[in-house]
Parts: structure tokens; sequence; C-alpha cells
């Protein structure tokens, strides 16, 4: 292959999204080279691309989106003894540049220096040809399938917002929303052994898609309905008041909503994200001594993950509804943007377009 | 109903166990009077018939046996809320005396002196009619049946075994030991999120049944097999050594094993019950940090094993092998003495036989 | 002594404070009744008189107030065997009614229809005589006072809070307000091993008894200082941000500072009560994966706190600034409302008024 | 200085020990050249000294010894941000070579590959110039002396014993042996608000030294005593079971002791290190419910302990009580060989020789 022949989705800034061609980087000694396969389409991804900022985040030079992304090992590093070429591997896209207190005491996303995947200034994996940190690449079992190890990312954000919670056998449990990540939290709840799980989202699409998923409650929710009165449905439909919480639209009157339904000495989980300030019935959460506590990302997830695939455990393969050559990676973008579907999955290897 | 119309089985001294009449109890305030159901046998019940005693607890005057139970209520104390006549119950056999320093901080197992039904000198269930703490009768849904009710003291084992081992989603666990708590763990670390189960036993018959409920790697041992030569095998079935470990059987090599084969931060668990002393490699275990942790029976699984089972998550009906009508006791537990099947049901109710 | 010759403070209703006489009551079984020795004014009980409710709890019958108690058992019930006459007791004044899946769970604060001195309707014990379960009457070693016994209320306040926050060895901790409560939080992070405590507060006089107490970054603050100004001022003291942040105020910016100034992955507790809906950067909370924990109450508490007072690693004797025999107990009242020193203390016992 | 002028001590082969020049090693881009200071001597050494190995790790070739270190920082590799040269550290001897699955979950010191200073193959630090991990280098603020932060390693032995342990505020605490370790978990315990602390023996000279730092029952006991009565003295003494026990001989009867003695629900606590097989009560164990866990080495407790240093919390001083040049090095571990004192320190700064 020539050095130049790695096609990209390069996003220039706000709106301006290329597919052009750029080096095929050199593993280091504790890298491997990867020839990506399917790479999903994040929400972040589409928010970049039509806003050029998440945050204090803000895409200031060109880079490479994507970070749900699975490949196959080309090349290892001098120092790499765990993979081989050939291996299938699954990404995960935070890698921690320094060993500081967060890493040692296994936070490692929390690290700030911590490089990631299509966050600026750092290039994600939207392309023909990756380089990564061999230790954040996990081999696949041959039961695993390219896609499956690329949905790892989304299905990592509900291990860690499930592990968090505090999800165990029989819990009860409120998602709010049935958007991709409600759905992943959804099939994490269902596998770490809740017994009762209600979604709420405005969409009854969505919704008839949770259900699909194992939800034993989808409820239709309205823009206008008061937290409380959500709250009691919530509490009705139950029978009691849920243990946990999983907050995933970051819609002020959702996380309301999310405290005011949670059982005393439960959990409420932000995975949303809404806006910097929130006004929130704190008092009600404190008196009853429910936790709130917030996702950054995850860590730890891929080899549970892998784990819970392989033995068949959790079954992500319906949240893959398109699929698109690389080629076609700004209609694919497209696609995502207008909420299509759930997942949109690029094919990055010319040779092999399976899942 | 007459006074002393309480059919009940009643072990006078080791080896001789009685079939005959006892009055109807009277509920207190905070007791309810239930019509037994279905009450399962245990191998501690015929343990007592068959030796008088465990350990240090010794029948020293007639005792009902039974703790494995459910039933209807029929009269309600008056100081009773949450339940009236004709609920359907599952009763939690162990009900603290004292508001403790253990009963407190949520262990109340670990109360010295506690009631726990058909250990010496507290009266068991297995009768017709029973009186028991309100607190400690959990109201059954109609789609659960009154056996499954009582299988839940046993699947309490279970739970709590791996709630102790903390399994979780994705956790590899060996299980040594498939009689019933081998196989009541092996369906709780499932519905808790494992994805593999390694289970051991000497029996190829006990072995078949695991892998019906789910074990990935049912594997049969010799007595004479190596501690380290069985956890080397353990590994390589695996792949990597599990995270945990749950001994059922009490055997000293058996628990030798569960040491050698845990992996470097993992748990063991003991559920058998062995001699007073047990020789171990504890440096193995101290070096890797792999915890050991017992179990007494169960607290706060009551609960949470109604929710799965009316879920449908777990499913213990299998478990029941025997049925037998109260009068037939003495068979029932020599059928259970035999080692015959899996668990013996006494159904106490003679107007309804059913499930 | 006669059966009405039991002298209590009670509240009538808003701002209609008597001392009257009530019957000695007669313990039931299971509790004992106690010569009451020092009871610490706190201030909800103000709060109650002044406003005649806190939220949603409201004086519609006499009640006596008190809650911060210690006394002398002169009687005890039948089924009592931990104490006997003579004995000098400490009060938690939080009794479970109910053994439900709070209490059974160890988080009998929970529990919905727990018994709570002077929360109406329910008495309290500022008064000559009073009964009280026998479980939650902890017996005083000879070297702790009375009125260190009546201080372990709120110093468990503190005790609560701390472990809720998972104050340890060499945790860096801001506390928000020098109040009592502050100040007990402050004790107590101290005595589990907290390395830094810097506390903030508009007063300097509460601030130099902080100091006194061991804080080692006392912090004067003003009503206008903005929230992130100050979380910057407290990482500028620190070095680094704290791990932990005990919010005592219940003050809308004092809550939004705590969130700025904690360190990624570590603990916001609030302790004090704000109104009813609060706005916080909560996206900022949610993205350091700080959790926010409210304390209502605590639990579990008075047996380590009596193992502190006797073992002199916490000091608590500095916090009684003011001490008043029972007849004078209106002046008491209003010498805590003005805010005058720190701890007021009646002395209920005639022929002992000494600590 | 010239490249060959780095005095060390090598341990050759067993029992041959010497003094000899090495070469002055080179920073790598992520290491900093250290000139050592103080570097006490563990028993650890001793033992490579006078057997050659311990377990399976076996001096095969020589290697320099030491691992409670702290120096000067003199050169800084080109990643290296957080330290300049001039700066004082102590030195963490464990450096995780992989980002492995132990790493990654905050357990580096579980991680197989580890680099430890001074167990075979790897060289200590017991010389005049070392160079190592920059972050595994904490930084000692100014009123930290150097020999506090060479016995870091030591603490943090005791650290990690108490975290795993559960020491909280009020917790009673058996420490059987008060050696170095013993005393420096006993120094950890108090430090985390242990109200009890009793401390066995077989020699009173070590127990009056543990008195001196803070032992609240000294126990001198004898070879010949019975682990069942043992465990009942100590309940005797402190009026109850300990919540915990730190066993620090790896002597049998004495691990039995800690199992019998701990309360239901406690936990027990291996430092010591025994033979392969131990004969112990697991039984005894089980049915309580404590815990038995081992410690291996430690894992983020540098940035504690040099918290607690700085803060005045925590006195080591009187640990060392011998000091000798490097050059005396061979007399230095004659000293400790023969038991005397509790720490020996060697000076490796020939112009600086203060503590």
């Amino acid at each position: 292959m020539e050095k130049a022949e790695n096609l990209s989705v390069v996003l220039h800034a706000k709106g301006d999204l290329r597919l052009e061609q750029r080096p095929v980087p050199e593993p280091g000694p504790n890298e491997v080279l990867l020839q990506m396969h399917s790479v999903g389409i994040c929400g972040s991804d589409v928010h970049y691309w039509q806003n050029g900022r998440i945050g204090d985040f803000v895409v200031q030079k060109p880079m490479v989106l994507g970070h749900e992304a699975s490949g196959r090992v080309v090349k290892v590093g001098s120092n790499v003894k765990h993979l081989q070429p050939g291996d299938r591997v699954a990404v995960e896209p935070g890698v921690p540049r320094e060993e500081d207190e967060f890493f040692k005491a296994g936070h490692y996303n929390l690290s700030p220096t911590i490089f990631f995947c299509a966050t600026p200034p750092d290039d994600g994996n939207l392309c023909r040809y990756y380089k990564h940190s061999a230790c954040f690449c996990y081999k696949l079992p041959d039961n695993v399938t390219f896609e499956e190890g690329a949905l790892i990312e989304p299905l990592s954000v509900g291990i860690h917002a499930c592990r968090r919670a505090g999800v165990t056998l029989g819990s009860s449990v409120l998602i709010c929303g049935a958007g991709p990540i409600g759905l992943v939290c959804l099939l994490v709840a269902k596998a770490m052994g809740a017994a009762q799980v209600i979604i709420t989202d405005l969409s009854t699409d969505r919704l008839a898609m949770a259900k699909d998923l194992g939800a034993d409650f989808p409820v239709t929710v309205q823009r206008a309905d008061g937290a409380q009165d959500l709250a009691a449905t919530v509490q009705g439909m139950l029978g009691a008041q849920p243990h946990i919480s999983i907050e995933c639209t970051g819609v002020e009157s959702s996380v309301q909503t999310a405290i005011y339904a949670t059982r005393p000495g439960g959990v409420v989980v932000l995975v949303g994200m809404g806006s910097e300030m929130t006004t929130v019935p704190l008092l009600n959460a404190a008196i009853k001594e429910v936790d709130i506590r917030g996702v950054f990302r995850y860590c730890n997830t891929w080899p549970m993950a892998i784990a819970m695939l392989a033995s068949g455990k959790v079954n992500v393969k319906p949240l893959v509804t398109h699929r698109f050559p690389l080629e076609q990676a700004v209609h694919a973008f497209e696609t995502t943007r207008q909420g299509l579907g759930i997942k949109v999955m690029l094919k990055c290897d010319q040779n092999d377009q399976e899942p």
C-alpha cells in the first residue's frame, strides 16, 4: 500500500466534512496499526460537524472523526506481545497519556490529559488505516463480529452507567430516553439482573424498539408533562419507586423526574448532558439519600463487554439499522443527523463489508 | 378448625422422625398465621434427622422441621398492615429477636439471638398451620407459584453467595459442586451477568442438570484430582483464571482448588461447610489478594428473589423433582436422604397439591 | 415520685413554648424509663418554635421538644437485658417502628414510619422523665460525661456525613459553614484521617473556633463571592482541588461552590437544607464524576461515637458554651435563637447539673 | 561526576553482599535520575542476603538491594513535567511495565510483570545514583524529611493493610506482631480513627515501643498460648471482639487467633507471610462472615502518606533507631539481621547525612 492511501473522514471546521487521503501512520513500539473495518457514527460526531464544538472542545484544525470502531491488526510495534497481525480487535478510544493519580486509582477516564479519538485535537479512526495503543485494542473472539466490536463503545456507556448505578439482581430501573444510549443502558441493566425496566421517550417508534429489546414498561411522555406527575406515574406502574434512574436526555425536566421518581437510598445516574446550570429538587434527593452520579465516558469496560457478547448474553446486533461504505460517509452522517434508525455503521474495509 | 388439628413433622431425637398433631398457634400482634402450602426438604433437615445435631446446634427437645416454605395468610395480628387473609406469601425463616448492632447495620443474619426455623430449639414450618413474624413474610405476585415461593430459601443462599462474591457483568465463575446449592448459585450467577460459569462435581448426572440450567463448562472431577492440577484445568478451559470461585462442597481439596484457581484480585466464597480446621494455601490467596469470604445463611434476599421470579429472569421450577403430600413426609425425607433428584417438595395443603 | 411530676418543654404552636407538667410515662416491655440529665438545643427545635413547621412536618398538637439527650435509666421493661437501673445512657432519637426494607438493609434512618424525638407528632425528651426503646439507648462508659453523651446526636450528623463522603486517610476536605454542624464535620473528618480541612463561613468568630478545633484553613467568605472564584481560592490554598466537599449551609451559591471546587472522582455531601429547588452546575459535577450525596439524619453512629469519646480521640466538650437548668428553658431557647455561642445545654436533673 | 562513581550495595548471591561501583544510569524520556539520600533496610533485603531467595524469587545474578528510599532529582527525562532538578522525592519501588487489566482497574500492585526494586531480577536503589519512572516519584513538601520520605514504603504496607481491613472511626483492631510492620499498622489504624488497638508480641521491648506509639492494649504472648484462649483474652480486654484483626507474623497459630478473635461481619487481614499451606479454622471464619484478605505490597498510597506526614497526623520519626553512611552498609545489614532496634537507615548522600 502507498503511504498516502488512507481515505479518512475529516472535519475541517463547522459544517465542513471531507473525505480525503491521509498518510498511513507508522505504529510506535507500544502501538499497533489497524486496518479499520466498522466504525459507528455517534451523536457527538454529528454534533462536532454541525456545531464545530462541544462545550470547551473546539475544532480548531482538521480532525478525523469516529470513535466507535473495530478493525484488523496489520502491524505491531516492537514491544507488543498480546496481539499479532491478523487479530481482529475492538478499539477503546480513550488512552491515558500519563500515569497520574486517576489512572493509578482505576479511573483513567478522568485523567485530564487523556487522548480520545475524535475529541479535538485528537484524530479519530473513521479511515482505512489507524494506529492505536496496543493495550487499548482488545482481541475479538471468533464468534463476535466486527460490528459488535464497534458497538462496544456505546455499550460501554451503558455498562459504566449501570455499574455506577449499582444495578444488580432484582433492581427496578427507570431509564429516561430511548435513543441509542438509553437502549444500551436497557440492554446492560437487563443483563446485570434488573427485574423491571421502565423507559420513557417522546417517540413511540423508539419505545417500540425498546420494547423489542426487553423493556418491561415503555412510557410515552409529552414535553409538557410535570416532573412530579411523571414520577407518580412511574411509581404506579412499577408498584413502587424504582431503585435506580438513568437519565439519558440531559433535559432539565427529565432530570427532575428522575430525582422525584427514585426510591430512598437509590441512585440517579446522569448520562445525558444538559446545559451548564440545572434547576433540580436537590432537597428531595438529599433527604431521601438518593445519590446523584454522573458518568464521563467509561473505563474498564471492553473485557466485560467482549465476555458478554461472546457468551451471547447481550444482543446488540439489532441496534445497527444502516450501513454505508466509507466512501459514502457524508451520506451516512446525513442519515444520522436526520435521526433515522438507531446506529449507522460505516464499512471501512473495501474487501469486507460484512457485519 | 380445631386447635389440635395441625399435622406436623416433628423430630424427637436423632433418627426419630414423627408425624403428629400439634395445636394451631395463635399469631401475636406483629405476626400472621399461615396455612402452609409447599415446604422443601433441605439437606440440613435430613442431617438433623440422621445425626441429631449440626455443630453446636443439638436437638434436645422435639422440634418441627422445615424452613423452605410458602403458604397462605389465614389470620393477621393487630399491628399488621401489609398483609391480609388470603395473601400468598413466601416465608423467610430467620427472624432477628433483637434490634442489635448486626440488625441495625443490615446484617441481621449475624444476630446471635436470631430465631431460625428448624434450627434447635426453634420449630420449623413443615406442618399445616404456622405463625411467623409478618415482616418476614413476603407477598407473592399472582404469577409466582407457591413452590417457587418455597424455593426462594435455597435461592437466597445463591443470591447471598453471589452478592458476597461480587458477581457482575462479564464475570467468570467457578462453582465447586453441582448439588442444589451449587445449582442455585449457577442460576443466580447467570442472572447477575456472569459470562462464563464452570461447574465441577463427581456426578455426571448432576453436571447434566447443571448444563441444562445454563452452565457453560460442566467438569467431572475425581476424588483423587490434585487441587493445583484442577485449577490449571479450569484456567485452560476458560482461557484465564476465573474472577470468582464459589465453593459449595466443604471438601478441603475443593477449597484448595478454589483458592489456586482464582484470579489475582478475585474472591473465593465458602458456601459448603467442612470440618472445623482446614488446611489451605492461604499464602497463595494472600499474595494474589484473593479474598476468602464465608456466607451464613442470607439477608435481604426475598424481595429481589420475588422480583426475579416475577419477571421470569430466573427459572427455579426444574429444581423440583419430587412431590409428596405432607402425610408421606417420612417417605419424602427418605427420598432426600438417598440423594434422589434435586429438591423434594412436601405439599401441606390437603385441598391444593398444585405447584 | 408522683405521676404528674415531669416538667417538660412543650411547644403548643408557633411561638408558643411552655414549661408544663406531664405524667411520668411507663416503659413498655422493650423500653426503659430515663431520668433525663443533659439535653442540647438544636437549630431545628428553635425552628419549630419560631415557625411551627419544617417542610411538611407541622406542629399540629402540643409536642415536647429536644432530641440531643442523655440520662440515667430508672426502670427497665421486662424484655430488656442489656441495661439496668442506674446505667448512664445516650439516646438515639430515631427509632424505626417497622422492620421494613430500609431497616433490614441497614438504613433505618430512611424508614418512612420511623419515630423521631421532637419531629411532629412525636414527643422529644426535653423533660425530667422520658421512656425510649432500650435498643436505642447506649450505655456510656464512666469516662464519658452526660453532656458528651448528649452531643453524640450532633456528632452523629458529622459521622454520617463524613462516612457518606468517604473521608479517609489523607483526604482533603472543604467544609462550607462553621456552625455547630460544620464544626462536628470538622472534628469527625480529622478523626477519620483527613490531612487538610478548609472551612468557610461569613463569621470570623465561628472560624476562630473552627481553627481552635483543628481546621487547617479557615476562610472568611462574603455573600457576594462568586462560586467559581471561591472554588479557585480553595484550590489555590490546598494546592489541589479537595477530594470531598461537605456543604452545611443549604445556601445555593455554597452548593455551587462545593461542586465547582471538588476534584474529579470526588464527593459533595449535602448536609445543609436549602429550598426545594436549587440551581446547580450539574453538568460540571457529572463530567467530573463528582457524586452528590445527601444525608438524612444518621444511622449506626452511636457505638462508634461512644468508642471515639471513650478513647479521647474526639473532643466535643468545647462545643458546649452555655448551660441552663431545665426551668430556664425559654431563656435557653432565646439564647440559641440569637445565635450566641455554639451549643446550649439544658440540665434536666435538679440534683446533678454537672457536665 | 564520572560514569562509574555510583557506589552500590550489591547482592551477588546468598550471603555475598558487596559494596561496589556501578555506572551512573541515564534516565529515559519518562524517567528521572535521583541522587539517593536515605534508604531503609527491610526484612526482605536481609532475607535475600541470608537465603538468596524469597519463595519463587531467586537471586540469579548480582542485584542492587534497597526499596525504602528517597532522594533528590538531578536530571529529568524529556517527557517529565511534574518534577525538576532539585526536587526532593519519595520513591515508590513498584512500577508496572504494562497497562494490563490490573493496572487499568487500579490494582497495579497485582500486575504480574511489574518492576519492583530489589526483587530479583530488578535492581533496587541502595546506591548513590538511581533512575526511576518519574510518575512513581512523589515530591516531598519542605516539612517532610528525606527519612520520612523513605519510611513511606513501610508505612504504605500499613496503609494498604488498614484500607483493605476497612479501618474507620471507632474501629477496634487486633494487631498480631509488633515488629516494624505491626507498628506502622498501629500508626495508620490510629490515624484512620481506630478507637482501640490491641497489639500482641513475644517481646516486651517491642510492646513498649508499641505503647509509646499509641497502642491501647499491649499484650505479651507466649509461643505455647492456645489460639482460642488468646482470642478470649482479646475479647475480655476490649469488652467485645475486635472488628478487625491484622496478622503481621505469618505464624500459623497467630492466624488462627486472628480468626477466632474477630467479630462476626469483621475482617482478618494477612500481612505476615507464612508457609505455603496453613491450617486454620476456616469454618469459624465462614459462619461468622469474617472475610480473610491478603495484601500484596500496596498501591495508591504515596500521595495520602505524604499528605499525612505533611499534616503531622502520623509521626514515623521514632521508627528510625539506627543510621549508617552508605559505606557501612554491611554493618548496617548486620544490625538489622540481629533484630536490633526498629528501622536502620542508610545515608547515601555523602554531603548530607541529616534525617
